[in-house]
């Protein structure tokens, strides 16, 4: 966690005041089971790559409201000018302590819409008060590893520099992007604070202010290389593109003299198709088949494609504003509802109805199967830890996805996604697996979903995600209890 | 500031490269002036609020390169497989403090394209790894304070109260967003860190979750008012909205006997315009004329006009997303140029071409001259020091607007607006304003530029902004010696 900061008040109020209600009507520690969940794939995409869950573990690992904290809230006027809260509920909170279970989907797993992301299950006080710092963390996150996910499927194997932080909304928004792009599988940063925090590679050589620095670009560039001669990748459009890659292949050969070699240009401007054509060439007929061409200048996974269509000889990608800003939508709706409260007669189950069936959320204590055929992801099922918690066949009706077939599966095998992260209130997934091997699991898991589903485009074949049949059955039932109580 | 970590690797490591570039050449101590600036006023309107500076000004007065952080970049390597940087640099580094000029807009002021929001002039090693991080602060908290100026212009007086955190982009996303939001004009947000690190008013009281927790919606809301009977606004829509609004009316009855009253009722889903239209006729026929109707769902400024030209019954306004993340346009494209290199004989101007005029950068030392008529503003001017500063009229070009009328000004005042803020390093600007301060400035300086340049749609006569005479005449020659050297 970059901040040190107590975070516990990076809530909104109204939690606060429920949690109040909760604690003056002797309700707070009712065991209740909230979900966390997206309703619609980002960017029109048909999946998600899930992220966040390492600040989140640090989060809750820190909760505690400190002096401070209590003092503010202390201060804090209702309508009549009398303090919001009372000094019993204001003490009750200073002794605070997290004791929720909360299980999750790992960092990098690809997921879907409806699917839970994170289970808590704890009392309702603290499953409220989190609510969202939770949705704050996962909603972005997520967000940013989807879209960086996106735009490596775009490039097709290029490699991708992440270099938002100027753009990027706020430092932590900058911080996370980073972190989220390279589990999105993004293959560098500009970030080096990011590189620092988070053992991304750093990657980086020169901007235009170098070239107007000094008398002429030429000179610029000579200057550079003196310096870094085994780092030199020269931006080319300062003045003009075509007399800039000019002046970098006398570079190369100058740096070739002297034992070192060119390792690529960086175009930032103009008709980025054109331009890198012109410059293979021109790079070519000199003999400098390794020097690799660098694009940028507003790209997104749209942009990529779309040159390299045209033919683009582009080998490096550097993407900024549309990549850590998810600039077409810059915010996952991801919510947080209740599924269940636990009573001392069992399990009251709980919806949030609504008249728009995508926003109708599920009851229970929730998890996902994941089914595979032959080692290949074939149908996820959603369903609720008290009923059928066994069944190894995937039966129910689809949420998503027009056809799949229940029978007749070769070598199915299948495995649960929430993972058990804490247990009342104490960490026992205990080690995080390292960046890189949660990149790598996001690119592996990936590749193993057909290219329908990879597609930045909207599929007319979804991945079927089930909800499981007697799970299906429970929901229409309080369905129908809700409007026959209206 | 939030973040006690060091934030001085929060940099592109390319400004890090050309560092080394610049100090291995013994040029980093070369003065030099940059400027911070957009060329575009964002969401398609017609200006901007500034913020951000006192983010900048924290950072400033922090930087420092510690220990950890000359540690992590001694680890860096190259592509040789050595050290990116050596150890003189990094020494550096290390006792590297800063000593630049800065001069910027303050907070809360109304500014447009092109004009210069910071300059900072000093050895061009600290100009340069400042960069980045000067752009992310300044443009995300001025793209925020933009929005949330133009909520305010179309809900025409309404409050508006901003809720954004659970969808921010991130941890800062949040914080900054809620205080920039603020500074442009909101009445209150629900994040209560916000509240208390920035001073903020705010708001909050229960979610569909608190109806969801007991066995009716009545019930919750008796519960709810027995605890907090001052602060009554009950979400109607858990299940029904109209059934929602007739038991707020219940709960309305049974607090006026207890000696207090409702605040209001919050729709959050449906057709607004309706439901809120009956709920005011439900409310008026029981003689609650004072209890407010609050709504949220995906507000913004365009929802609110809507809603408002249809008749809507809203009084206060709930806005989220759209608002903390900028949603139609989530990013200021604010960049950072040099304008000049201060040699032992003058000035070198300094200006970056471009075949797209829009990216033309102005050379000089530049501050902006806003110019009012009767106390009203009617032209800003950009103009170099060291040209013609002592100018009192508008002349020059205009580089925004048609038609400006050059002569016969009646009662012609005029004021400066970049600001010192570090004089060599050294905070000048010692006591930022109250943030009450600042947006009651805000509200004031915008209510002076005419209903046309305020308003959300984008005008066909903008704003005039001027370059002075002797810059622009100064730019062309640049402009023409830069061509005639390709």
């Amino acid at each position: 966690m970059r901040n040190k900061t107590s975070l516990s008040l990076l809530t909104d109020l109204y939690q606060l005041t429920m949690s109040y209600g909760y604690f003056k009507n002797n309700y707070h520690n009712t065991v209740s089971t909230f979900h966390l969940f997206f309703r619609k794939t980002p960017f029109q995409g048909n999946y998600a790559i899930a992220c966040g869950l390492s600040d989140v573990t640090e989060i809750l690992e820190n909760f505690k409201f400190n002096t401070e904290d209590i003092e503010y809230l202390a201060k804090l006027e209702g309508n009549d000018g009398k303090g919001l809260f009372d000094n019993d509920f204001l003490n009750y909170l200073e002794q605070l302590e997290f004791s929720c279970d909360v299980d999750a989907v790992c960092e990098g797993e690809v997921v879907f819409a409806h699917q839970p992301l994170l289970r808590i299950t704890g009392p309702i006080i603290q499953c409220q008060i989190l609510e969202t710092i939770l949705l704050n963390v996962i909603n972005f996150q997520t967000l940013i590893a989807t879209k960086a996910s996106r735009l490596v499927e775009s490039s097709n194997g290029d490699p991708i520099l992440e270099f938002g932080l100027r753009r990027a909304q706020g430092i932590d928004g900058a911080l996370s992007a980073s972190r989220s792009s390279y589990i999105g599988g993004v293959d560098s940063t500009s970030n080096v604070l990011a590189g620092k925090l988070f053992d991304i590679p750093v990657k980086g050589t020169h901007a235009h202010s170098w070239v107007m620095s000094f008398p002429n670009e030429l000179e610029a560039f000579e200057l550079y290389a003196k310096v870094m001669p085994n780092n030199c990748v020269f931006l080319v459009d300062t003045f003009d593109s075509i007399e800039g890659i000019k002046n970098a292949i006398t570079m190369a050969h100058k740096l070739k003299e002297r034992g070192h070699s060119l390792i690529g240009i960086r175009l930032d401007s103009g008709d980025l198709t054109q331009i890198s054509i012109s410059a293979r060439k021109m790079l070519d007929d000199e003999g400098l088949y390794d020097a690799k061409i660098i694009a940028s200048n507003d790209l997104d996974e749209y942009e990529i494609e779309r040159l390299k269509e045209l033919g683009a000889k582009i080998d490096i990608w550097g993407v900024g504003t549309k990549l850590v800003s998810a600039y077409d939508q810059p915010a996952l709706g991801g919510v947080y509802k209740l599924g269940a409260i636990h009573t001392s007669k069992g399990i009251d189950y709980k919806l949030k109805i609504s008249n728009d069936i995508i926003k109708i959320s599920n009851p229970g204590i929730l998890q996902i199967k994941r089914f595979y055929e032959n080692g290949f992801p074939i149908a996820d099922m959603i369903y609720d830890l008290n009923h059928n918690s066994k069944i190894e066949t995937p039966i129910g009706s689809l949420i998503n996805g027009e056809k799949f077939r229940p029978d007749s599966f070769k070598n199915l095998t299948s495995k649960d996604l929430l993972l058990p992260i804490f247990k009342n209130g104490v960490k026992v997934l205990d080690q995080f697996k390292k960046i890189q091997e949660i990149r790598q699991y996001k690119i592996e898991s990936l590749t193993k979903f057909n290219s329908e589903i990879r597609s930045n485009k909207k599929t007319n074949t979804p991945y079927p995600i089930l909800l499981e049949k007697s799970l299906h059955e429970l929901k229409d039932k309080i369905i129908t209890n809700i409007k026959k109580g209206i």
